[in-house]
């Protein structure tokens, strides 16, 4: 059956336009003979073995030349797909690449749709379903710490830890289908405590890793920042002073550029991603000041706020705008109060402002830093301080971290399902055991979606519609 | 001394960012032995013989994992530059290929200049100058023409008839140096009818090569076709009922876009480049009138003009228009009167407006054709005219073209220097032999040039600067 799924062969550029090379990939069960239909090497590749390269021409149905290219072979089980598979690597043309295209089409092959290779190694049991969703991360991965992620679930990590909690509910499921077993004679096999203890720890494993996404989405998507302050602080000032120093650091490596990613940036590895808090600003007027209160909300998803003061106001004015920015924040949330434009003040006007904040640093994790955006003053404070908020968050590279929505929404249905098996257990009034064994294969159906275990054509189509063509 | 210049090993990303997969290109003495240094295989790639592919992984200086790869091994002289060369085939991700470059970087190897692993493969013999260029333009190459000419010259056919004719060139200062050698025994060793006919014969080459410039270069930057007409006449609906029908088509093969080339389009394979007309419009203004006939200037370099008519108007203006028209260009140029809104009068309107148009359509290359440009009638008959335009220009598929202003240049020094010997030649007073020799010599060095047998670090910087990174 599965062989039946599979017969068509498939083929996609796996490089993007513009290069030097481009390479086009090709997978399936005749591909390649496909291949050798329009490839003329010393050999034809049906007698080549796997992992090994044949230099060539590619001859157009006319028999003219189309291009000279070095091909691969992969042989079944051997290859990323685990299917035959050949990879084209040819003058990097978009001529040549469709025309190449168009021959394999003509010969049998069909466009491969995006991650259709990728699906195709899963359904080979090459990976299982978050290792192939892992292909995709790392692919995306900005940063080192975005990095290790991907590449510890890609290896299987974060796979073997739910192997691990599914093969605690299946022995707790087999104590418990003993006691169903014998109900009727109304005998307690299972020791309830051990019971208890059993699903107790693994449903903190999984509020575990289901809390570990908060960190783990951070350093997929970046830590979230927000600046705030009154208009003219220097805001803007300090986010173009931020991200320069930056732009210059990212564009010392290999020609990188970020023209897509607006307001995010690298520090030493870790991404942070500012909240866009344009509409908040000072207002008398009532129902701009809704606006503002909603500009607020989104605040609160902030794990630092960076709250920017002018010292060239007023000191009390300072303090108030101080403390209205901090009566919005919750305790949890990391504060630096940044009190600008040092350059234009003396330095008592700044030993002042920072005597009459000191109330406000009480609290744990907020800070003063004096800088001045313009001059780039303080900014390596700065820079250390949004490292710390990382770290604070980290909890050290050895943890698991979830960075997948949909893997964060079956732990917490597992979560849920195993919460019902214990307030099951802890019930003073009996609850019936084939509930709680409903319940528990419930949770180890959900942790099963997660590697793909339990899966249906349509969940395999969300994942593998946001891959790349060609993966 | 070659050795010298070559002891670094160079490295470079040889596909663009945002593909499934990234390829990364090492070439020089110690590539190999630089890739091992941080590739963890089966076995050393020390050890892998040219031409093998390795399994492995990436580890970073630190020894934890980066990527799991697929490297290519190319033992000199088999390899695209002629020295030991390694291929990185990693997961498509900008930091991972960025870390792999560090790596490298910092195991030795340089990052390489545009166009450096060629300049490579050219100083190692592996291609001439003429090939080395073909590289580019088969990378750029749009169409099928284009595609053709640029292998056609990759594959060495241009070299090798410059080759001929330099052997022709060699004969013939063979035959002259014998006179020279002789000349104080006033005997005419060689017989000055034959040199004539051997100089003649060379320079009609030359001067065939120069002119196949003109559809050489029309062929790689598009047959230049110019759209003029009164304002209102549907131009723009043109262009557009043509682009559009071009990019459907376009969008059908394998996801090509067009997003950079705003004016061509591709017809049967030929590459059709349209001049802007925008400042072609009637006026009394004696002043914008000078600009007007600026406009027409610029389209004289146009091989075919659509000189677009509005049917709605009257008679007389509309040939008046034509008449205006066709007085600004020149003879060798294709006209197509378009008799444009033929959705918007009768029948009758359109034979009056032909009949009375004919007596411009008497002139050899001239046509007219009823179309609607808004309900896309007569575009058909119109793609046909273009694509006989450019089959009027085509000399049949053997033939070589010259795309290269760089080869064009070098032929017309060659042809300038072959006029003067046979000027010398047939002079009634008797030139020197020695001066003769020496615009043969000036000839073969032109020649020789266009292929790299004598180059300067200028010339080459001048061409390799134009390719791509990692080619």
């Amino acid at each position: 059956m599965m062989q039946n799924r599979f017969d068509n062969t498939i083929c996609a550029p796996a490089t993007s336009r513009g290069g030097a090379v481009s390479v086009i990939r090709v997978s399936g069960m005749n591909a390649i003979r496909c291949v050798d239909k329009f490839f003329r090497g010393r050999k034809p590749l049906a007698e080549a073995g796997g992992y090994t390269m044949h230099f060539g021409r590619i001859v157009d149905s006319d028999g003219a030349l189309l291009d000279e290219v070095v091909v691969s072979v992969f042989r079944a089980p051997h290859s990323y797909t685990g299917e035959n598979a050949v990879e084209i690597a040819c003058h990097g043309s978009d001529y040549i690449v469709s025309r190449i295209l168009s021959l394999l089409l003509s010969n049998g092959a069909k466009m491969a749709s995006p991650g259709e290779f990728t699906r195709r190694a899963f359904l080979h049991g090459k990976m299982d379903l978050s290792q192939a969703e892992a292909v995709a991360d790392l692919i995306a991965a900005q940063t080192a710490a975005a990095h290790r992620i991907a590449l510890k679930q890609l290896k299987g990590g974060f796979s073997e830890e739910l192997a691990g909690m599914r093969a605690e509910l299946l022995h707790l499921a087999s104590l418990m289908e003993l006691e169903l077993d014998f109900s009727e004679e109304e005998v307690e096999f299972a020791d309830r405590k051990q019971l208890r203890e059993l699903v107790g720890n693994v449903t903190a494993h999984c509020d575990r890793l289901i809390e570990s996404f908060r960190l783990g989405n951070a350093i997929k998507n970046g830590v979230p920042v927000a600046i705030v302050g009154n208009t003219n602080v220097g805001k803007s000032t300090l986010l173009n002073a931020l991200l320069g120093e930056e732009r210059a650091i990212v564009s010392d490596i290999a020609g990188t550029t970020r023209d897509t990613i607006e307001e995010t940036f690298n520090i030493d590895g870790v991404l942070f991603r500012f909240i866009d808090t344009a509409g908040l600003r000072e207002s008398e007027d009532s129902i701009e000041r809704i606006g503002i209160g909603r500009a607020y909300e989104k605040l609160s998803s902030a794990q630092l706020v960076l709250a920017v003061l002018d010292l060239a106001a007023p000191v009390p004015e300072i303090v108030a705008s101080a403390e209205e920015i901090s009566s919005h924040l919750s305790t949890d949330q990391r504060i630096v109060f940044l009190l600008n434009k040092a350059d234009a003040v003396p330095v008592v006007t700044t030993t002042a402002a920072r005597k009459a904040l000191s109330h406000l640093l009480a609290t744990q994790g907020r800070q003063l830093l004096i800088i001045s955006a313009r001059d780039r003053i303080g900014l390596e404070e700065l820079r250390n301080s949004l490292s710390e908020t990382y770290r604070d968050m980290d909890a050290g590279a050895e943890t698991t971290l979830v960075t997948n929505l949909r893997h964060v929404e079956a732990l917490r249905n597992a979560s849920a399902s195993l919460r019902r098996v214990q307030e099951g257990l802890d019930s003073p009034t009996p609850v019936p055991t084939d509930l709680l064994a409903q319940d528990l294969r419930e949770a180890l159906y959900h942790l099963g979606s997660i590697v793909g275990e339990v899966s249906t054509d349509e969940i395999l189509g969300n994942i593998f519609r946001n891959f790349c063509i060609g993966k």
